[in-house]
């Protein structure tokens, strides 16, 4: 059993990565806040390197790494924002990456993936193929397999955004981010709840891929399958460790249909120009929900996931 | 005659207008340096409130006003960003705004202004019926007139964007801005030659409106007739004011294609996440431009001016 990390974790993590992850801008937007009844402080992750929060987790995990081992490289399966980070950390340390693929990732994430210094590993697009291929890449590599978020360095290390955000913005009434594998809002709700332990702490996660939500309610951690969703960061189920942070941190998660998605990214693009992907606009969509918990008149700290969107069509063309 | 702004002018502006506008971020972007060999300084100016510099310059002269004048409120003649700002900074101060639009103008412009408070005035769509009707409303109101650009209040307003910029990161070898009208060139030329004497100054002008680079190749003023470019920031001549500080401070300007315009603004989307419109994607274009004059290696400071941009059909598609 891994130690769930501490807001320790978060501060050393914090420490460590400083100076190589960008410390990222909180940007407001008069109309955006006129629209949702509240004063809301955007973490800007989409600007982070890699244009993605994992970066922080990837650099930090990478950076804990002893010598010995950190020379025998790393290894994850992903064909999303963590596939990147991890590779642009190991090539920050100049160690080798890595990253199983499924053949049916885009070229265009492969690409960006070999433009960072990293070996991809193409494997059959099922969950079983990509642990089977890393197994294997571990066996023969002797690398490290670095988990995109059950992981309490990754944890950490995506913690430390909302360490920032709370640092910049003071106080605030609640902190908001998107649930995927909940990464980000486990490490979100350990820094909120130690730096401002009134502060609610709210999910937003798509309709259809809803696991968060449903374990919430189910008081039971359920997997997700077959998920639907435009948030293509947001398709994997919680993890051992992540599970356990929500559960007793959340006030509530928000779930939003991809229609609304789509209409609170086109917000966040054209109102407030922040070239945001879907998954982040999950968040933005739940504030403007009549069902959203947060009282009218809060001051929310938002966190803006990434920014890795193709640029060929856009969702609402 | 009306006196230049001073160093001296830019910061009073600064002092004056800081608590209502954006202090916008500076970004930078690994991969874009790489491209350019060069260190690039993002100011994101299309952060800025309304999407656009032009918000600096229009605070700072409406706040200038007496309250008598300013009761009988502002008028302008613009389509573009300048509108939007104008309208803004009017509401800001709660006097009323008269915007005097071509009827050719987007919906979507009229829209935007008349949502900030402002009156919108249609005229033909010719620069003789622009001002001769932007007269009349001056000669039934009271109104004051606040030119775009050839303006000291305006010039000095635009010019703390640069204040800023170099407030933030220190000594730079060069700064750069778009050149339309030259207000923001002429802002950012006074700031830096103040604070850094020895930075390079250079603009980027959209080959489809070239009279600055004209003008600076005859030593003489040369009117802009029939501009043709996608940079619609960028389509006007240069002031009586604003030519000769050009004259007098700019190393060199550096002209693009719109295609060249249309690749870079790509690259900032897709690169850096920054949502910017094409005029602000000029300077980008000619840092990638072998003919750009600044030595590579160089630290470069740009003003990225707006995001204000069509978000139903992207440029490249």
């Amino acid at each position: 059993m891994i130690d769930s990390p501490t807001i320790t974790d978060i501060e050393q993590a914090h420490a460590r990565i400083a100076d190589c992850v960008h410390r990222t801008p909180v940007i407001t937007c008069a109309m955006l806040d006129e629209m949702a009844g509240r004063s809301i402080y955007f973490k800007c992750e989409h600007l982070q390197r890699v244009g993605a929060f994992k970066f922080r987790g990837a650099s930090y995990a990478v950076s804990l790494l002893p010598q010995s081992q950190a020379a025998k490289g790393v290894c994850t399966h992903s064909s999303g924002n963590h596939a990147q980070a991890l590779a642009r950390a190991a090539r920050q340390r100049d160690i080798p990456a890595w990253i199983v693929m499924p053949t049916s990732a885009p070229e265009i994430k492969r690409r960006a993936v070999e433009g960072y210094g990293a070996t991809v590993v193409p494997c059959e697009p099922t969950l079983e193929a990509r642990e089977r291929v890393a197994g294997e890449v571990i066996d023969s590599t002797g690398a490290a397999f670095i988990h995109p978020y059950n992981d309490p360095r990754i944890i950490a290390g995506q913690g430390t955004a909302a360490l920032e955000l709370i640092e910049e913005v003071g106080a605030l009434d609640a902190v908001m981010a998107p649930i995927g594998g909940g990464g980000l809002m486990s490490g979100t709700c350990l820094a909120t709840a130690a730096r401002l332990p009134k502060a609610m702490l709210v999910g937003a996660e798509p309709a259809g891929a809803d696991d968060a939500a449903r374990s919430l309610q189910a008081g039971a951690l359920i997997e997700q399958k077959a998920p639907n969703t435009i948030c293509d960061g947001l398709l994997t189920s919680l993890g051992s460790l992540t599970w356990p942070i929500l559960r007793d941190h959340l006030a509530a998660i928000v779930t939003v249909s991809d229609d609304e998605v789509i209409k609170a990214m086109r917000l966040l693009w054209e109102r407030a120009k922040l070239l945001v992907e879907p998954s982040s606009a999950t968040v933005l969509a739940a504030l403007l929900k009549e069902t959203c918990p947060i009282p009218s008149g809060s001051r929310v700290g938002v966190i803006l996931t990434g920014g890795n969107v193709s640029l060929d069509r856009l969702p609402w063309q």
